[in-house]
């Protein structure tokens, strides 16, 4: 089963805490609201203009990407942790 | 008896939960929003840009919808549970 | 006598409780704010877009629209209970 | 002594309730806010846009004109009680 | 010693009390913000619309204009009281 | 060592207390908020608009300005005590 | 491991306490939100403008920089302190 995000939003699914370690980031444990990581698994076709036209997306599917902790919509698909969130709540890509 | 949503506004029908337990989504309980599932039954004739043109909706009758929880405006139309609202209040479609 | 709206606003005349079960539509009693039923008498000459043009709205005298409890301002005007709204107000027509 | 309103605002003199009685229009005693009755004294040159272009009011001197009670600024001219307020504040003309 | 208002900022010297009973207009004392008396000294070069290009405005020293009590900015130029605000805080010109 | 404002940022420098009783400035002590003096060291390269262009900021190193005592941010420099605002913030040149 | 900001963001290490005091930064302690400095280490492609174009950010990876203290999200990379922010909380450059 496969969810299509409508419009800006992008489906990601959260990377686990373990493999985040491992990957290098470490999120400071402050009161300060703190990204965490992601992988893109959908994203929608893209943001509608002032004018009508539609903007592609930045990111696509497959893209390690950091993420405000409470941004979007969390949703379980096929028993994973999912987030629906809009592209503007992506702060960067990991590379 | 039928209802017309205005502009860029949609009449989803919920769908119940054991249904959507089949379907493989399950909302985990926490304390953020939740989307939840429904049908769309009818949508408005689309959303009027700055410029005064209409854009047409990009979903339509038929689609299994996840939108917020507590978006839009409930009602009932012939003993079926409805909801009425924006497109925009629609986080993703199921295919 | 008569009260014509102003640009985008409409005059609706709110259905009565009774006449709104008959028509098959059940408002549920929940917390959440629910449409009720009206008719509209008029409407406004049109909203006016940023450029200074205006756009004819898409309800019509005669339309029975669903509308936010809350929504507008109400009147009396010759004894019946009127509300005058915008029509972004205004969630679907009754058909 | 006259006051010409600036842009899109509008002079209005309020109607007595004793006048407002007659002419038909019951205002119900409830928590909402209410449309009072008025008739416009003078009116500004028009609403500036974005572009930097004027459009006329809608509203002309003489109109009786429903508003918002708690709309605009009163002031006192020579003894008499008005409001200045915004033409977006009207929601109709009395006709 | 002058000041040039910036952009769409009009420099005003309040009119005293005493004058301004003089005048004919007597402010009813509500609880409502009460639009006050004043005369324009300055006036800055224009709005700068979102195109980038300037609109002249429409007040000009000596102007006698209403505004509101709270608007805008106090200051004392050699002795004087003074009030900068934007003009679209002016509600109407006193003719 | 310099600071270049970023966009319609300007980099201003208070002017001390006694300097500006000598300027003939005199600042009511109410509870408005009230404009203080200053003179401009460095502003940015201008206002992005909307349409991506820039247009150049109105005012220029050494003019003497009036800006909201509680604007922008503090900051010193070569023990200089600075502001860094943005042009709308400043309310008039000092002429 | 390196992050590439998106659109707008910029990617900042901060800089330490020590080395802003030689630098001839000092930051008064007052009760005002106060700028900070950092290093730009990685820049998005560039703000999305309302016509879908994008526009080129002002600063470059290399530069010192001022930023609102509590501006964007904190985010440790390969055990260095970051901060990722948008272009427009940089309040300015040292040169």
């Amino acid at each position: 089963m496969a969810i299509r995000p409508l419009h800006d939003r992008v489906l990601i699914q959260r990377v686990k805490e373990e493999e985040k370690t491992k990957g290098g980031i470490i999120i400071p444990d402050t009161a300060k609201e703190k990204p965490v990581e992601g992988k893109v698994i959908a994203v929608g076709s893209g943001k509608i203009l002032e004018d009508g036209s539609v903007r592609k997306l930045e990111v696509k599917p497959g893209d390690r990407v950091l993420f405000g902790k409470y941004s979007g919509q969390e949703i379980k698909v096929d028993g994973q942790e999912m987030v629906i969130l809009r592209e503007d709540d992506i702060v960067g890509i990991v590379e």
